[in-house]
């Protein structure tokens, strides 16, 4: 693809924010043994989660894929579509879910030397 | 570009993840003082964000544009530079930024039939 190289250097974000319904600890339990599972899958390159504390807060999680066709083996592997269902039916008010391309990544620590992982793909 | 038509009908995601160094309310205004101003910018198409209450808890914002032009004036804003000098100075211990470009975007609710945004490019 002409101006891009970024397919081979960059990696895939799965962006997920979601309202929960009420609180359950089945849902904790479910988040922690998907995680876990997500982790294992081929192409998986790292976890991000927050969630305020109150009933009704956003809660953001990311994870991070080499590539597409992991995003969507993960998406059709058995238990995860199980727990997606289950999270339809008991757990989520709402949820959206996008999948992005990364472009450029940046980090920075107040504790050393600049961090700079920046990569400018073309 | 060929084989893509993303550009048009797609966005681009900033990811700021972030660990703050301790509790201080000056944060707090100066992030409502940026999403104000960022909302105001254009290209600025929505905004997410979500921190657990604990100290160390890692802070996930996500700020959706609708280009990479729109991304790098806000970047280079001059009020935003102030914050982003701030920012490093006093209040993060550690943060990582990553644009991305959405190539999918699913939504759904358990309030009513189900919201299905999806698209895929190309």
């Amino acid at each position: 693809m002409p101006g891009r190289s970024a397919d081979d250097d960059s990696c895939f974000a799965v962006i997920f924010t979601s309202r929960l319904r009420a609180p359950d600890p089945g849902y904790g339990d479910m988040a922690e043994k998907m995680l876990a599972l997500a982790s294992e899958q081929p192409g998986f390159l790292g976890f991000e989660s927050a969630r305020g504390d109150g009933d009704s807060e956003l809660g953001i999680s990311i994870s991070y894929w080499r590539d597409r066709d992991s995003i969507l083996a993960w998406r059709g592997h058995v238990e995860h579509l199980v727990a997606q269902e289950l999270g339809r039916e008991r757990w989520y008010a709402y949820y959206r879910l996008r999948v992005a391309q990364v472009e450029r990544d940046y980090e920075w620590s107040c504790d050393g030397p600049p961090i700079n992982s920046d990569h400018v793909p073309g």
